[in-house]
């Protein structure tokens, strides 16, 4: 049970477009550049984040990717479900439907099987949990857990990008 | 992100031995044959949980798989983890440490990345919710959620299988 690493470069991602000043992009390449991640699958992910409104593009020479919401509109969960799709962790295949104490009617279980509400329970609790964190509260944690020096290079790298912000 | 089906099939094996009278065993065909599942894949799974202290393995001719534990000392993250294996669902790659930006020294990175730790933090939550639930819960919940008609066929199954039980 993994969650692909493409999470991880979304979160990246969105985290990164949350911290820019106001109204600037980056594109699809120099989100890939700054996170040292191969272009052509970012991209993707990109275009996903983007159809499931998490991302917007803003087209024009300044133009790029940028949030669509604010940051304290958008959860992990958001991006996880956008990237891995909305269908439970555990998939319930009703085996109590099968072999030889199976009743004939399928239409006898009208409660779904302990198991999987057990394990669809827990799934739930782990979704909230990744609902009440927004990109804002890491965006408040960066100054505070990322190394200064780290954040200065963000900066001299956006100033090249974008010289005029 | 997927939970394998091998943990749907795992589980409904635990419970149904969980539920067994006193000193009874069931052989892995048993177990494969009352879930309607294939043997040679379960087979794999119930030595897995045998290996990881979950099953223990009874010999002769009335042997066969049985709880290495109580049914309240065995929560759904033990057999979980016996079939997933006990790593991460998210892997951190630390692409913080790739790009541009990346500082010189691996040992700059003193405190987890704040994305990994979010994802983490919503991890552990779902552990301990599936660690909260043990097999003698959910036999608890087999009167009042089980068809009775069905309750009725495991016994049968059971007496045909098991006939001096």
């Amino acid at each position: 049970m993994k969650v692909s690493n493409t999470v991880e470069w979304a979160i990246h991602c969105c985290a990164l477009l949350a911290g820019l000043p106001e109204g600037v992009c980056l594109t699809g390449k120099d989100l890939a550049e700054f996170h040292g991640v191969p272009h052509p699958y970012l991209a993707k992910a990109l275009q996903t984040l983007s159809s499931d409104g998490i991302l917007k593009t803003v087209s024009g020479p300044k133009g790029g990717y940028n949030l669509a919401k604010m940051p304290n509109k958008i959860s992990l969960l958001d991006i996880v479900l956008s990237i891995e799709g909305n269908s439970s962790c555990f998939e319930c295949s009703e085996i109590r439907q099968q072999g030889p104490t199976a009743l004939e009617r399928s239409n006898s279980y009208k409660q779904p099987c302990l198991v999987a509400g057990a394990m669809w329970k827990a799934e739930n609790v782990w979704r909230k949990e990744l609902d009440k964190t927004k990109l804002s509260h890491l965006l408040e944690r960066v100054p505070l857990e990322v190394d200064p020096r780290q954040l200065k290079k963000a900066q001299n790298w956006l100033k090249k990008k974008r010289p005029s912000n």
